[in-house]
């Protein structure tokens, strides 16, 4: 996988062009940082919610699903703290009348004078070839060393100021670093002030008074306020988990990088509830037992890695990422969090009910712990999508592309063509199409050289192609062609199923 | 199925007592018209959803599938319509402060008319027997014609007020017919005024002008806008169809009903893109084809039938609902409509791009005309459960409450039960669930005796019972038992998938 700005476009585009991606409302130019999913995306992204939901319901006798509202009642988000906390620092450009985020203003800032560093390395090491000692350098350059210090103290000063929520000296500092808006040089900043990145719509139920109520930045909530009712009528026993896909939304003012980072989008998380003290147990399997998932689709282990969080967020007293190696580097992709009782006690605080489990062998009740693993679903899709595209050089010198999706995964499991458009054999192959499909997504194709076709299938990540000719009339048998090998194998039509079986199954990619 | 009031209540506890469907937000005492799925409920969603995915777009090699976001561009609904017409006629009460819709509030008034007639129609049938004949009183009791005609001009002086948007007229009728706030009594009401349904939001991209945003109100026009992206990066040819599901909201004062009709919903929708001229051909087919789907479920098919619209909406030259015999009546569950090239002509003029397919036999470009099947996913899971939940007098004289799920349908599929805790029972239980549970969510149950087991699986609508005894550490066999008929088989271990297999495939259902 080519690591880099011309791989991530290129995924772009393959997204659009072959109806996994489109940008949202299109012909009205676009929603920013909000995407429709296409013919072949909708599949994906069904398979890949699919392959988490058994991986997680399906395969654990101690968890179960569930499905709550993305409208909730606004105390919710009183006691999760999201109403009071749940910000970004906001600056505006009095001239551009743009709005910017303060911290990724001074982040930017921060990463030039990175590159300034890296530059001079670069430079050195051109210079002095393998010779070079890269880590002497770094520590006794003067232009370096003062550049890293001048980078490291920005960054420092501004975790500092954010922390104390003093946003006059964040202001302060875009001043003093002479901080432009980027399209128009423009200096003249407004105050930075907290900007809450929950969505706000009105429930209008009476005439006086309005409900204010907000689109869920997060389906952990719905978990938490169910947490009895799942208890109760499914009578779980700790330990247990719930879990639950859907959308969220965030108000985001940068929201970049594709699919990344979006205003609406999809989360698969899972609240697991423990005894208070054993969480870490359950933290440490949790992100073993995640990590294998990722391992099991075959992207290459190299490409995850943990990254461990220092600063805890304040209900947590553990949380680890398991970073991807995007093609903008390695990024959160999901989040493995100790959460300790924070959420469960403030819903208990706020709506005055109990939130505990009792526990017949001790006959006393408590507050469980929670572990929490947090996937966003179209993060998932591009870590897929884009380590999946490639560009292959044939050994005839000849190139194709071709997108070697997980084949438990792939939107369309089989293309079945027939040779040419006659002879019978166009109703062969829809013949096998109506054995298949009670299964498989299939897909038939008659149109252009069968090579051509091939090509198709390959860009489309379809795993098999079957191929109906002459020979099959007499025999009963096709060609089978593998996507990622091009291999071809004649085979009886009565085995094509259990062929795809054999590849496509959840026994085989999830045990 | 007791076709009432009683059953409908016993339908909502169930719901609730089995983890099938909680208030939203019930610890902060709810959220009104929104509803949250539990463990149970959200596997019948899934399947639902899953059996009308499948019907739709692997069983039609030239339907496909979309998924739009639910934040569109406003204009989408400018061109819709949506922001001009979504509207209902509201109105307040000074005194109460209690919102009503005026159209509710006259059909009430109207109903109890009608409910007067009612009266004085079972008196008579109650006096004079066998040799009643109803027609014939109704024509010539003096009493019953008067409420029949008062009715009557209620209703059409209504429908015609809010026609010609003669709003004052509306409130006119209120006031003349002395409609009272049911509560209070008060007659003391605000003019009549429309109120759009959509709920609405904000993107806060830059700083002087958030743009407003609306949650979608319905599906459909997300395949609208993308009906290009979709015909092209797929290569489809006309007719061809494109399929979604997912969220909508309308912000409904009067939402009543349970899950019948809610604030936030989900739709199964699809879009059917075809000649123009050819819409009728298309229409009929959809309706049967629809219809089909339903009978394949054997809810009965007597408790559907097609309504017929003899008002249609300014987008349609067809439409029928598909009724439901659900606890409180015959109620719309799908349309079908006939849309003409309504919505993608609008879509043209507000965007100003074309979009209208080449047709390469003629030659020429045309706008295609749709016909749409819609139905409401929530809806479905009402006539499912509805119809399912069954209170059965056994021939010994007691009773047992059964789900009579479509086992297609069925949350789980299978429930394995160790006659004892020990003996090494439970061991060769959860054998059985580790090969099963890679095809079926099947659960684990050892607490209680095996009849009270067998009971608590019947109403929660588990269609199979596998009970392991020590027979079973001899011969390998086990117990199965079936939900509906309760008899009781004993077959090898090595056949219950099979056996399953039999009654729970798609190819058995939708064939």
């Amino acid at each position: 996988m080519a690591n880099n700005e011309d791989q991530f476009k290129k995924v772009i585009s393959h997204a659009k062009e072959y109806g996994y991606i489109f940008g949202s409302s299109e012909i009205y130019d676009g929603l920013s940082a909000v995407y429709d999913y296409g013919q072949n995306g909708v599949e994906l992204k069904k398979n890949i919610r699919e392959y988490w939901w058994r991986s997680m319901v399906y395969m654990h006798q101690n968890i179960v699903g569930l499905d709550a509202a993305i409208l909730m009642h606004p105390t919710t988000w009183k006691a999760s703290g999201h109403v009071d906390a749940f910000n970004d620092p906001l600056i505006d450009n009095k001239d551009s009348k743009k709005r910017f985020r303060a911290d990724v203003l001074i982040e930017d800032y921060a990463e030039k004078i990175h590159q300034k560093a890296q530059k001079e390395i670069d430079k050195a090491k051109k210079r002095f070839g393998e010779s070079f000692d890269e880590a002497q350098f770094v520590a006794t350059n003067d232009r370096v060393v003062r550049y890293k210090k001048e980078q490291k103290e920005i960054l420092e000063r501004m975790a500092r100021s954010l922390e104390a929520e003093d946003l006059a000296d964040v202001k302060a500092l875009i001043e003093e670093l002479g901080i432009a808006d980027p399209d128009t040089g423009s200096k003249n900043w407004t105050d930075v002030r907290q900007f809450n990145l929950m969505f706000g719509t009105k429930l209008g139920a009476s005439a006086e008074s309005a409900t204010d109520l907000y689109l869920r930045p997060e389906t952990a909530q719905g978990i938490f306020v169910n947490f009895l009712n799942v208890q109760k009528s499914g009578r779980m026993k700790i330990p247990f988990g719930i879990a639950q896909t859907g959308k969220a939304f965030r108000n985001e003012i940068v929201a970049r990088q594709f699919i990344f980072r979006m205003r609406e989008f999809e989360q698969m998380e899972m609240q697991f509830f423990v005894k208070p003290g054993e969480e870490m147990k359950w933290y440490e399997y949790w992100k073993e037992t995640r990590l294998n998932w990722h391992h099991s689709l075959g992207l290459g282990k190299e490409n995850y890695r943990f990254h461990d969080h220092e600063k805890l967020a304040h209900y947590a007293n553990a949380a680890a990422d398991i970073e991807f190696n995007f093609p903008f580097g390695f990024k959160e992709l999901e989040g493995i969090h100790s959460r300790t009782d924070f959420d469960l006690k403030a819903h208990e605080e706020f709506s005055g009910k109990k939130l505990q489990f009792f526990d017949h062998e001790t006959n006393k009740n408590y507050t469980p712990y929670v572990v929490e693993t947090s996937i966003g679903l179209d993060r998932m899709f591009l870590a897929v999508m884009s380590n999946s595209l490639e560009e292959e050089t044939l050994e005839d010198g000849s190139t194709r592309t071709v997108l070697k999706l997980p084949s438990i995964l792939a939107p369309v499991k089989a293309a079945v063509l027939p040779l040419v458009k006659k002879d019978g054999l166009p109703e062969i192959a829809e013949k096998i199409i109506e054995d298949l499909k009670w299964d498989y997504n299939v897909t038939y194709d008659e149109k252009d050289a069968v090579g051509r076709r091939y090509r198709r299938q390959d860009a489309n990540g379809t795993p098999f192609c079957i191929t109906v000719d002459h020979q099959t009339k007499e025999d009963n048998t096709v060609t089978i062609r593998y996507r990622d090998s091009m291999e071809q194998e004649r085979i009886a039509i009565e085995d094509i199923a259990s062929k795809m079986e054999e590849t496509i199954s959840f026994k085989k990619w999830l045990s």
